[in-house]
């Protein structure tokens, strides 16, 4: 395989884009990754997106996103791994890359959520449809159950489990593309609605418009495009139970595990080597989960490290500098391109007042429902 | 890139399958396909699909389809390019063997459409939403208006537009696993119900459930697993407009010529070196258009040519020995690899009264929408 790299990035304002459809919001990112790579053409697309059909009565994305970028002619298809669509675009760019077909391919995530009026409903087909989303089971409900059993198991209070929110909001204020840049406090957290017990309003990644793109190339020649390129050093994919009731246990997140293990064999690395993590916060647990799956917290113990402090700055790694799903906002398409974005505008040192130092590798951790499919990328400045 | 070969083929009969839902059609076509290429296990997945979400409300189809064949763990992921969906599957899947990431992957489509009741507007998600299906035309009207253009520009006759489908009709005769194997002749098509003028019923693709899956692999391992592994030996894709209104030509689909002229490119061949081929006959017209837009008929003259008998059995080249989109059904994301198995069984000399002798290589034509999309593999037997 051809080694790979990154060598452009560009990305929306996360929010409610009333005034962008879904094919403005795309243009506009992927406008900007071929300005940030200073290129006028490229050799294929790919683009994430969960629900296009249902979100917005448009299929087809390929097809539209190339025409509409100015692209027309390229080959371009959609991918889609529900919630894990973004890093699965990547993941796929990365392959027509590494496998000589292509030399600069773009790997673009949107979702356009907000004109819809039955968002949680479409959500839920990311779920087991036949066996939890027709019996009336959405996300907050499942992510809820794991919460549960894990504080049950590890003695993990209500005040710890609001922590990861508070932290992804303290470092959204400095991500001028955030959707909610704002301190909140864990009273704030713990005083919000209910959703699901015990997950609150601010438990919950919120409903968000917005595009990603990035923009990859062989390595070999990279820095004909940029002087500091960034090199996709593993990749890791793996599927789980699609639906919450398979899992052998509640408190884990199989295909994040492997996921996570192939792409430190892949990378020859392992989570010490690893400064900063950009991970699928779907739900406040999911951020403690995650952490302990990809090595970086023993089972049963991320839940209070992240509440103490061992997540941010300063800490153990850095997870979610950019705001993460809760603060910076959960387009599904986009996100896993936008937590790449995040990794890689650190290891260029742009990532001004989130800016985390002395980065050795970066990683980023996408999924797709309960742990229906997850995708790792482990990046490296070059 | 490592060379890449098809070791194993399954797929459902297409039809109205109303006793099996999505994941049942994918996983007898997956079962299928692994017990011919004598395997129990594979490496990675991909799920070609138009629109789960739309016509079951089941996204995230990589995921339910590996946990469903017994395969929970494994990379998978859906890939989504309208009714070219399984085209791109299998050249995303040939990606993943191609660049050494996998050995063992497959290529799956399914489409589960008699379920749903508003089979022409989901289908219309397909073509450009905000400038076409918004204001109510459908793939019959579309491909109408191409119809009408090239009757007019090139004098071809109601009777003979009506022959594809009389052609397809009596290919399907001789496959088990088509949707409408009886034989039709002139009158019976040019007596079934208009749908747009010019196209009456017998000159559009059905609604379909089905499912269809390859097993891919490198080729220098295939005959570890079969004596009759089939080269993939040309892949071409392309977009074109997503809206009709955008063509230059409404008698052209240029995104079918491109896909070719790459895959031909690669292949090192030419249609003269083509002696078979499944075409993507979505309506009567797109099979004249895209049979002259591959090069088997010049500009004006596939019409008269086809209806001739030279896209059939002792003709210049064969199309759709399997009955095409028109006869042997047409459930979307399956489409595009069930044409791969008919080639595939083309070459392995498996394909009983369909047998078309002394094949020197065989070819695939998929497409989304109204040409926004198109997908040409070139097989051959080693």
């Amino acid at each position: 395989m051809r080694d790979v790299a990154i060598i452009g990035v560009g990305m929306t304002h996360f929010g409610e884009l009333w005034s962008q459809g879904i094919r403005d919001m795309f243009a506009e990112a992927a406008l900007k990754a071929m300005d940030n790579a200073g290129i006028e053409k490229i050799d294929s697309l790919y683009v994430g997106c969960m629900s296009s059909g249902l979100y917005t009565k448009q299929e087809h994305l390929g097809s539209v996103m190339a025409d509409y970028i100015g692209q027309r002619g390229i080959p371009a298809m959609r991918v889609e791994s529900a919630c894990a669509s973004g890093g699965m675009a990547v993941r796929a760019a990365y392959l027509e890359v590494a496998s000589g077909m292509s030399d600069i391919v773009m790997a673009g995530g949107v979702e356009k959520m907000w004109d819809a009026d039955d968002g949680s409903a479409i959500l839920a087909t990311a779920a087991d449809q036949e066996y939890e989303a027709y019996n009336g089971v959405t996300f907050p409900g499942l992510y809820a159950m794991m919460a549960r059993a894990y504080m049950h198991r590890y003695g993990l209070t209500l005040e710890e489990l609001a922590m990861p929110s508070v932290f992804s909001h303290k470092h959204a204020v400095n991500n001028p593309n955030a959707q909610y840049p704002y301190i909140l406090d864990v009273n704030g957290v713990l005083k919000s609605s209910m959703v699901a017990d015990p997950l609150r309003l601010m438990e919950c990644s919120p409903i968000t418009d917005g595009a990603a793109a990035v923009i990859l190339c062989p390595l070999e020649i990279a820095k004909n495009f940029t002087k500091n390129p960034v090199k996709i050093k593993g990749i890791g994919s793996a599927t789980g139970p699609i639906a919450l009731h398979n899992h052998d246990d509640l408190t884990r997140l199989d295909a994040v595990r492997l996921a996570a293990e192939r792409a430190y064999k892949m990378a020859g690395a392992n989570h010490s080597d690893i400064s900063l993590v950009e991970v699928h916060d779907c739900f406040s647990i999911a951020q403690i989960i995650v952490a302990e799956e990809l090595g970086f917290f023993d089972y049963g113990k991320g839940g209070k490290a992240i509440a103490e402090g061992q997540g941010s700055y300063g800490g153990k790694v850095v997870i979610n500098s950019s705001g993460g799903l809760k603060a910076k906002g959960h387009p599904v398409g986009a996100t896993g391109v936008a937590q790449i974005i995040e990794i890689v505008e650190q290891l260029q040192g742009r990532a001004g007042k989130r800016q985390v130092e002395n980065i050795k590798l970066g990683m980023t951790q996408n999924m797709g429902g309960s742990g229906g499919s997850s995708v790792v990328h482990i990046l490296e400045a070059v």
